[in-house]
């Protein structure tokens, strides 16, 4: 498939999601929001790949949203009459960032771990984008900032929701607050990048590395690991260990486990089995 | 209004309250914490102010808990008869408890950023305080101790409840159980302060930079995100998604974004809308 | 009392329970899964000390779960006929892993600080255990590793649902897919270790001071701060605040508080009482 | 005191409240939002009663919001100029819907027991009055009705949030959908209503009779039961233990369990210790 | 459009859904699980109607699960090898039972009212379909029963989520343990259902009268009620009452207000906004 | 093995455990406390039957607490000198009430469904014993109480944190507020007792045919009930319907299917598997 707004690759059970619009400064328009999910969903649901990788292209990771998106998230309704407009607009509205932040609660969602490789600047939706992810790189000229503040907005496609429960609340807020730019360095004393590399060639090559390792796991033993890390961000320490020992009850194979430690003692990769397709894809 | 604890300035869309008994070492006494949420209550009510931004004045920032206030948690039923007294002390503390706490909730509640600048000692209940506020800044000879456990007590005041989700637990452990004096490097490694300036004037100019910076903000975004960065704290990842897209259904406003966007370009202060006033205020 | 797999003694109300199979690389058979718990209770219920310290023998603290408490968790019901065995398997291997998490639990469950020293290798079931502790230290040559990732299995005695609350996500997602080793330096940017030490007897010397001084505390004070930082971990902001309120109106108590003031003023050790014996005990 | 809306009268400890504009249908002017919390605040924190009624006059509970209360509801910015106007109401808005709650807020909250006695209409608002009550007692023709979907609202002073918990889902929905009344004999079967009596007279009697019964207990453990159920209400089950555990360490009585045995034998009312006076009354 | 198990009318704002494969007696069969969901997805984003009545054909509202959805249940993945089937099995049918519950959530996500009309038998998944509508009537003929325990299955399609927080948990657990059939007229007992007519003719136009009645009322507001009733079914009541609040800040419409006065005045139906339809839908 | 409170007979999969202390009202003394978990445990972990009925002995259910349990309560620490006594009794409390309750949880946790026969008078500690089984039945001369109001107790071995989640709040409030007793058919109409039999030979009859119906249906399948109705009554409906999933894919078996389907068709019992036994128990 082709796409407006993305370049798809997967090779070695690593899927590479390319944002592809340099010229655009990869910003966030219309078909970026519809594309997005859809490709996430397509590797995921059809078990397409182990791991994915989003990187970007041109001087900077993305610009955030397009002017273009955002009119049709302030006016979602503009054929119905002033007096319609008026009392929908609100609800419309609502309905329009949920679906919104859809596009990124795939990649949450995902049973993949999804790496983000992050050159140059990383704007506004561009933070909503990565929080979503599992694990954020970073070129030394990276740099995050909550641009929504500094026009008049807040942020609201998934960047609080997540961030909050990254990286310590002090560094949240002062990101929130000023809207200023944070550095790669920066943020990762926050916690917030993994890794620093000094070019992107640099950081995808790395980055290809680690997701290479990922893949050479058994896919349903990592697939554990991202649901099992999910659900302790958000429930508590009871709950969560119930949910791993009855997940587990249905997950952990003893075949897996023997094929990986013969593997291991033989230095030769698993031979795994993959994630089931999804009846979600058909 | 003039107060026995406190100096208040408010100025260019900054609220400024200063800790002012030096002589005392800003010790937390009955009028403390009968002025402290009467202040921030009428800036936030009011809407006096854009960004509040506390300090203290001499050596130390605070010296914690005064003995006259203790006193007053730990006996709060003097009059009564003997029997009443001891029937009754338990109920009594708990609903005292419950009040002293009000006094830093109202810095959490506050519609408005409260930034607070430390130097010196920051001990016992100073150390509840700065948790309440947004973000903290320290002098390089600033200290935080949770002194409560080296004189018997469990922090009560709001420490606990708050440290442990700002910053990773293993060290909120050993702060508590120690009771140990943490400098202010090593707090900003823990996350706990954002940057620690040589002396007090040159962190009270920056601070005040800073403060400056969120006050040319539109008022309703900066609220927006102090909203949702605590939401979120205390909600999940589903319901602090559903929770932003219904508050800015709300709150995002086309004419504040338009106003920023052209103020940004034309490189002069954006001219926003204040918070309206609560009707808590009258 | 003697064990198998662990060496505890009891002085100045310090225990000190060792991991002593180092020829074993103290890795975690069916006994320890036994004796841990069994351990833990009885000094905790029989308030037979103030602190607990857990370190290790030999050059790796643990080498993780050994093959033969594997195969107990998963054939639990070798003795049934195979129909019985396959339709058992499931529910009995979820009743196991409850009961296998339960021996960590008891750590998080004590009402006393438990400290952890690790050197050398903390592999699989170690980051289960040492995650259920308080505090952690490690020397400089200390590694951990989420090794079950390696071994075709998703952790599930306790890493996930507590290492989430621990430190940022992202370092956990990355060592969870990866499996990779992360040196104790790392780990100490990550948040999950305190402090680093340059050998095994240096730490050990360190972790003792440290201990002695949490000792020293009245333990209802102590106590206090444990079941708060780990009530707070699990509650939001509101019933933390309520909880600790009415936690400290049974618990504060102004003998303790008074006894403190004057032996820091005599700097004296303080003669504090000890928790009370729990009823669980006898 | 005296009050434009109601006639408040304490005896036997027993604080009657009673709605005292028939004219008016009782209907919940500007004045009723100030001086209901207010009573309410004066009796529990000034430990004036140990049970509060709250009854009504003329042929009818209450019609519900006044004209007058809901101009100050949508429109609470009135003295600012329109664009103000236009981006303040919705943040308006919501603070003045948090303040109105915040007059039945106190029932919930109240120490105290607050039975509430219902003749003919309960209408819109008072449906969110009575369901912030402990128990509801009506008259043969008595009715309610969520009036609000009728005139193309949807309730918001409290109706849902607590309506849902108190009986089941179904009628809640049937109630809400479409706005009908729900007679007393109905609302009983529904489990809204505790019992119902022919008349106004017999009701007053009658419930005079259980306020009575309920002051003659000892008032920490009638506010422990309050306490214990509302919280239970919001929590769940592990917590509700855990913490009714906690409240008795701090308010479990043996003098009071004493006294309450010896008056039952000797077959008189107990001599209980009253709620100490909140530190908030002054 | 037309459907292998549905009828749909639409008209005067209320579509009418009927289970339409009375041979079968309405047996839930794959295309069901489809048919339902675009069903109720087409109405709610198309904004094709104002309130939605289920309602079935033939002597029995619906057997359940048909054995042929059950065999995509049990077996999802019947393309692959013995060894991938083995391992993919747990985690395929974890993902089907998903989707499959992904089919009742639409009724409860649904942002207008979904009443249900049910004669005859509604046995297993009927149950799961049932407690997902808003209200629930019968006929006197009608039972329900959790028929899945007499078949060796415990209910998974939504049942217990949904109807532990309808009625009353005694006859929930009954009704689960035993399977039997609770007629009509117990089960309005339980509070399970609203009305009990005594036949289907009588039942249907009872049911579209209160449907019509429903259909009248605002959108907005009518949805605002659904959207709170089942937001505090799962919330707190503090955070209930928030969400209320700012729900009601973007949604209450005083235009709306005044034509409903305005319109219950002249006695005449009002003339309402609809709901906007959803960008989901195109 | 022979139990001084309780009689206990297991025969036909269904254990029948019988309070066995008629002429001392079957009061809960402490052998009780410590007899009761025994039993439970030993039945469930040893997986000895299918189904648990617990019923009484005398004219009267239970008369509660005995004294001498209650002192156990109130002075756990008696062997401490005056000092300690003071400073400790508040924690031990806390310690001594949540082992209290442990008693109950039992059966909570308990992985077969209770079932509890009510004759005459269900006393204080009785309702904590009641609201923890599953399902209760009682004769027409039977009552409950919440008695623990009348002594000055708040009652805190289970009642409210379980009874709230059972029946309407109003009915609970007026219970616990009162003290008084509610009759059996009271109680059934509140939702709190299933049936009501004439006498108690009657009902215990009924019982066991209920109890072999339970007994003679898919262990798993029941277990998987009684899981899922309890998840879903402290969880919300989107966490308990992804927990109902993931249990069922370990639980749901074809085997158990087929065999209860074939059963059926040839009116014969089912020949299904027990639970497994637990590890905890050996």
């Amino acid at each position: 498939m082709s796409y407006e707004c993305f370049k798809v690759e997967i090779s070695d059970n690593i899927a590479h999601v390319v944002l592809n619009r340099p010229d655009k400064r990869n910003n966030m328009n219309p078909a970026f929001w519809k594309e997005l999910p859809a490709i996430i969903k397509d590797i995921d649901y059809g078990s397409k790949a182990r791991v994915i990788v989003i990187s970007s292209t041109g001087p900077h990771f993305t610009a955030g949203l397009d002017v273009s998106s955002f009119a049709s998230v302030t006016d979602p309704i503009n054929q119905a009459d002033e007096k319609t407009k008026r009392l929908q607009s609100g609800t419309a509205f609502y309905d329009n960032v949920l679906e919104m932040q859809g596009a990124f609660n795939c990649i949450d969602d995902c049973r993949l771990p999804v790496l983000v490789a992050i050159q140059g600047g990383c704007i506004g939706g561009g933070v909503d984008l990565i929080t979503s992810c599992d694990i954020r790189y970073a070129t030394e000229d990276a740099f995050l900032t909550i641009f929504e503040t500094n026009i008049g907005m807040t942020a609201d496609v998934g960047t609080f929701p997540r961030l909050v429960k990254l990286i310590p609340e002090g560094y949240v807020k002062e990101m929130a607050y000023t809207g200023r730019k944070v550095g790669a360095e920066e943020a990762k004393t926050m916690g917030l990048i993994n890794q620093v590399y000094k070019d992107q060639k640099t950081m995808l090559e790395a980055v290809m590395v680690i997701a290479a390792d990922i893949a050479s796991k058994a896919p349903l033993a990592v697939y554990g690991c991202k649901k099992m890390i999910n659900y302790a961000r958000d429930h508590n320490t009871t709950d969560s260990l119930d949910y791993i020992a009855i997940w587990n009850a249905t997950h952990l194979k003893v075949e897996e486990i023997q094929e990986a430690m013969v593997a291991n003692t033989e230095k030769r990769p698993g031979n795994f089995v993959d994630l089931p397709k999804s009846r979600k894809q058909g």
